[in-house]
């Protein structure tokens, strides 16, 4: 896993995150993952500790939680 | 304002966000201010719209707040 993986919902505080990542690590970095639209996805967010989007996964597998858009809950719903 | 600010307050959350925050953007592109020794500072940290730490002030002047350590007013505390 050399990207990290960035997960969001579509919601306004995730763009704006997303464009700020994209723009201090470059898109070339980062593997973007939208999960109100891929909800498959969401059991491996799961695992690696994501509780709410905005959030991104480095490689070394540390979730950090950016600002708050929504709970995974809420993306499930 | 070229460099991004990295505001933390030297806890645990801190420690570990600061430490993948340098891996993924590199040093160089980073200005890190510890709140704690540096109250000084917190006036401007506000200015830019932290309400807590860790945060990142990106050079577009957008505030990420990365998971949660402490609340600004409990490192002036």
């Amino acid at each position: 896993m050399n990207k990290s993986i960035f997960y969001h919902a579509g919601c306004p505080v995730c763009v704006g995150a997303e464009q700020e990542i994209i723009n201090l690590m470059g898109e070339e970095s980062l593997h973007i993952v939208h999960l109100g639209e891929n909800q498959k996805e969401i059991p491996t967010a799961e695992e690696f500790g994501v509780t709410s989007v905005p959030a991104l996964v480095t490689p070394n597998g540390v979730v950090l939680h950016i600002n708050y858009g929504a709970s995974l809950e809420e993306v499930k719903a």
